[in-house]
């Protein structure tokens, strides 16, 4: 039996919940989860806010354990390993996403919380193909949170060819947006953060931002029209976009992976004059969650996390949606 | 005195209008006007749609004509030349967007039309950096349409690299969208029109589309859902957005060169889950416009046109109001 954390409604606290996950598949493996971080997508299932959360709910998508068994097919992972494991609890490495690197968009992956039980547990189950040996020279403890928040952040840097001579600008720096202020002050690139608490400069500057900006402060926003490569949106609160697309270079990029549910109000013609681009995207494939870690362990980037006991999960979420997490929680079973 | 037809007022008739170009700059060159397309823009810009016409306005930015004059610094244009001119008279050619090839976003840009008289006349002025030589092969009457409408279609191709294997779709076949639909043919892909007039099937077939769907049956939209990388939005009023960012395969790509006033209400998760983008541009630069004459040389593209001779430009003005250009009208001085 696995002992996990589970919610059975809408909302509700998590519960001690208990289940038989059955014989392992031959392409799975088990996970004995030493930490796992909670990511803002956790209360949104919690809370079924996509409308696609299936109950009991065991949330949990960034975990960090030791392979505890393997199934009979596997080659590429070896009891005893350090591993993580992401959003995908799976990809089906036969359709033309999986086939041309891009796993991450697979129509047919299992999520590790979508119909599948996740990390708030004692132990976890995944196929092979989405479980990531990590380096050596990474901090276990806060490296779950790299497998969702910063392969996320990570990703579009790769996929969108960001270079370290663009100008690049991250809004919001929390969960997701600390990791992106590390990454891209690493890539080389000159970072300004679009923040809403900009007077936590010394923390923002040992993130890798050079320059901060009120995101409250429309004037401001006005004041950096035409000067950015890249700006990369890790909000989920609908924000004055077309100020945004403004705030862009001809040819620059708007790129957006915090899930906004409003709609998009861009103006047609900030696109057509600009020659300018909005994207999106979710988490990242296989080769850019390796390149991640081998970035991370060069740059000794981490997640900037607290923690709780994983029995303490409640408390955790409390803390998480009163907005108070910097940046990012981790449960630990050690 | 340059003889040229202008509007005093916004959405009022043309009239002769007759004006003093003055000294030519060393920089510019005199054309003899043979031909000149009609635009889309025109009338927006005769109805001061975009708020930016200054009156007296003459139209007029898809000129086909001789060279008749050429400033004492102009080394690349000499008299006699048969030559094209379009939406720019001239880029500043020493901004960041013109130093690296994007003279069609160049902030400091001439347009043909604003704050400049254009090619509705017998003669129209330009700097020689946005006048082209026509390739001998291309047939002189038809070109004009391709140094606006054209390049506006053909300039994503290049700047957004779609490649023959995509599968791509045009979105409006008017006076851009059968010029895309022959690009698109002869760069080897797949095309599918989108259309609200879908029985013109001879007609369509002869620009190149092997696929029709009705733009107007919603369901029709649907159940092609996930099939496109490209697909290229020439018209300029609001669509179902999402529709058509549903139609896309993951990573694809939905561009935008139809100037739509009303916001694209696009759904964030469209864009995040399938990697997708969408991008807007604004005509081409120099060099796609010279690959775009040559790709149109070798391959047998021209515009289908109406003629109207110039001092019938009212009459050809009404046509083009009543949507029933077929598909792209030229005025003649011939």
């Amino acid at each position: 039996m696995i002992h996990a954390y589970a919610t059975h409604e809408p909302g509700q606290p998590l519960q001690p919940y208990r289940y038989d996950p059955g014989l392992l598949d031959r392409d799975e493996v088990e996970i004995s989860v030493d930490y796992c971080g909670i990511c803002h997508s956790d209360l949104s299932m919690i809370d079924n806010a996509w409308g696609m959360t299936q109950y009991p709910l065991v949330p949990g998508h960034e975990v960090i354990g030791q392979i505890a068994a393997v199934g009979q097919d596997v080659k590429s992972l070896a009891i005893g390993d350090t591993v993580g494991l992401g959003w995908h609890a799976g990809y089906c490495a036969t359709c033309d996403s999986c086939l041309s690197g891009h796993h991450n968009l697979c129509q047919n992956a299992t999520g590790s919380i979508v119909g599948h039980h996740g990390g708030f547990a004692d132990r976890v189950r995944a196929k092979a193909n989405s479980v990531f040996v990590l380096p050596d020279r990474l901090d276990q403890q806060s490296a779950g949170p790299l497998f969702c928040g910063g392969i996320t952040v990570f990703n579009p840097l790769i996929a969108f060819d960001v270079k370290p001579t663009d100008r690049v600008a991250v809004v919001g720096v929390g969960g997701l947006g600390h990791l992106a202020c590390q990454f891209l002050n690493a890539w080389g690139c000159e970072v300004t953060a679009f923040t809403s608490t900009p007077n936590k400069k010394s923390m923002l500057k040992k993130l890798g931002v050079h320059r901060i900006i009120d995101s409250t402060n429309s004037e401001a926003i006005e004041q950096v029209a035409g000067q950015f490569d890249f700006i990369l949106s890790t909000v989920n609160v609908k924000l004055d976009w077309n100020r945004y697309l403004g705030a862009l270079k001809p040819t620059g990029r708007l790129h957006i992976v915090g899930g906004v549910l409003e709609p998009l109000d861009l103006n047609a013609f900030a696109l057509i004059m600009g020659q300018r681009q909005v994207s999106g995207s979710p988490v990242g494939p296989p080769t850019n969650i390796r390149m991640m870690l081998d970035f991370c362990a060069l740059h000794k980037i981490q997640p900037v996390i607290e923690t709780f006991a994983m029995q303490e999960v409640n408390s955790a979420l409390d803390h998480l949606r009163a907005g108070k997490a910097r940046y990012r929680i981790v449960l630990t079973n050690k």
